[in-house]
């Protein structure tokens, strides 16, 4: 991080025509950019949303709201350009790469869709570890590879998004494991299930945990066992990222827990977070705690994808754009606010 | 309000390739707009922005960090598009129609703005009623008119935004007033008045409130006592608005305080009124709790000319592109939610 490239920002922004810190939050965003992009003057595009698809084995404990077929019809949905993470990057011109790091069954070629598929979804965690360390390395490599290409296409913002019927199981388990909490303190409706559905999800994590996650667990161990291929795969994305020095907005719930993990296993990946939103979902205020984040939204939503944070993509436009844009006092002839008051 | 339209872009929202609810606020944005626009597909574009620029007498009693001079110096560099509102109207691709509804002095000709003076600035509210009757009613019909220029040219969305020094006391004391508030409770350091300064602040606006309010005050009467030409002008506007069909966001304190006049006037424009965001003016929560709102941002803003409610636009696009552009169910062949767990 380039402190010096953030104080020139940040004197900039204290001589622009408005009043010091009457920008709020913009004026941090921009100030904060300029330190993770190395440049007095940041600017969030273009923007790489990395959308990560695969399925879960723990989706045969009934744990979603949703049967598992959607994962596929989703991903087909999202390349036909109808669904919420199409039409956002669509609306807001950012450049979307899907990638099927492991869907239940091979859909054969899908226009649109990059196929690095790393089995026919993960085993039930509820009763065998969700991968193989094989798997975990493969998943993690394809994240890797698809951060590189992000920054060889010159993105200057990173966006990872998920769809996979029953992940936020494996995000919970995750987060009890490396929160050290009850699954009852994490758990949520997802997509929205009943009470009863929450209960019983609670029961499935409670037993996955007693299964996989003992004190001496490392990050590593527990994504291999916990995880989900595009939770791996996203882990691995924002690693690259953060090590490369590309900024990361981070979604809702899943790519939360997927930052989490990557935290650590290199806590100084915490700086390259941007927190776009505060999920619905229960445990995702936890994490945001646990990483130290300041969501930009509160709009409730709960959709995944990637959604929440492309929905503050604009903010970030914004304020790079006021950032540059402005006139100074000198610049502009406007007088400075009186120093017997300031 | 279009009962009917509004079902309608509920109905809709429930068949979108999303679990329901999940995209929050921008599901409601989209059926409000719905209601308040009259049809199943709400639009946010084009977007009129109308700044309304004067100065206040109040201001030679030091109740501002800026000298009045800013004011003039303000609307030049907002026509010369190097102030926020410029910045964000022109990022944003949103029209700008910039007035001078009553600055201090005449500044003759300027490329961009709209001469529309009331008068030399008002009186100074401490001491004398701010303007006449017939200056309240010209400013309001100022407003008036702009508002029904932007339905002409087919705005879509109205935000007003302002620009006058000294303006958050005027804001203040109307709030006071309307509310039945003490000053203490509602003052605040307007561009950036330090403690003391805010003391003096609402020792003036309890002058004023003593001499101009009394409990059989009309709203008509405490803004022309209390109140400012562009305030004025902003009341005229917002009831335009709400009167002829077109949905406004709300920015900050100042403009929050006319849109509480206008909702004292005419009390069904408060269903008109979308709130952008929490300004970090004290006051602002109360008169949004007053007119039950509830803002979409919370980005700790403070600069007023309409940028609050600029920064929000993105947000009505999206939730309007979502509404509009995303496959249901059914077009997409995507499975719904199990009956079981749903």
């Amino acid at each position: 991080i380039d402190a010096m490239a953030a104080d020139a920002a940040r004197r900039r922004q204290d001589h622009l025509t408005k009043p010091r810190g009457s920008l709020g939050r913009l004026e941090e965003l921009a100030i904060r950019l300029a330190g993770l992009q190395g440049t007095p003057n940041p600017t969030s595009d273009p923007v790489q949303i990395l959308l990560f698809a695969a399925d879960h084995g723990v989706a045969a404990e009934g744990v979603s709201a949703f049967p598992q077929a959607v994962t596929v019809q989703m991903v087909r949905n999202i390349a036909a350009g109808g669904a919420a993470i199409a039409v956002l990057a669509q609306a807001l011109d950012a450049r979307l790469e899907i990638l099927d790091v492991g869907m239940a069954t091979d859909p054969g070629p899908i226009p649109g869709v990059r196929p690095e598929r790393i089995g026919p979804g993960t085993a039930n965690l509820a009763r065998a570890p969700a991968m193989t360390d094989a798997q975990l390395a493969a998943a993690m490599n394809t994240g890797r590879a698809a951060a590189e290409r992000a920054l060889d296409g010159g993105a200057r913002l990173l966006i990872c998004g998920e769809m996979g019927i029953g992940n936020t199981t494996p995000a919970t388990a995750l987060t009890c494991a490396l929160l050290d909490q009850p699954a009852e303190v994490i758990v949520g409706p997802g997509t929205g299930l009943s009470p009863e559905g929450v209960a019983h999800k609670a029961d499935i994590i409670t037993r996955a945990l007693a299964l996989h996650a003992s004190e001496g667990s490392t990050p590593t161990e527990l994504l291999a066992r916990l995880g989900g291929f595009e939770i791996a795969a996203m882990v691995g994305a924002l690693i690259t990222a953060a090590q490369r020095g590309l900024p990361i907005l981070v979604d809702g719930f899943i790519v939360s827990a997927a930052a989490l993990v990557a935290a650590r296993l290199q806590p100084e990946l915490r700086h390259w977070l941007l927190f776009s939103h505060q999920s619905a979902e229960p445990g995702h205020q936890q994490i945001i705690a646990a990483l130290e984040g300041d969501p930009l939204l509160d709009l409730g939503m709960r959709l995944g994808e990637g959604s929440g944070a492309a929905v503050a993509v604009p903010l970030l436009r914004l304020a790079c754009a006021l950032h540059q844009q402005m006139a100074t006092f000198a610049e502009a002839g406007v007088s400075e606010a009186d120093g017997a008051l300031d």
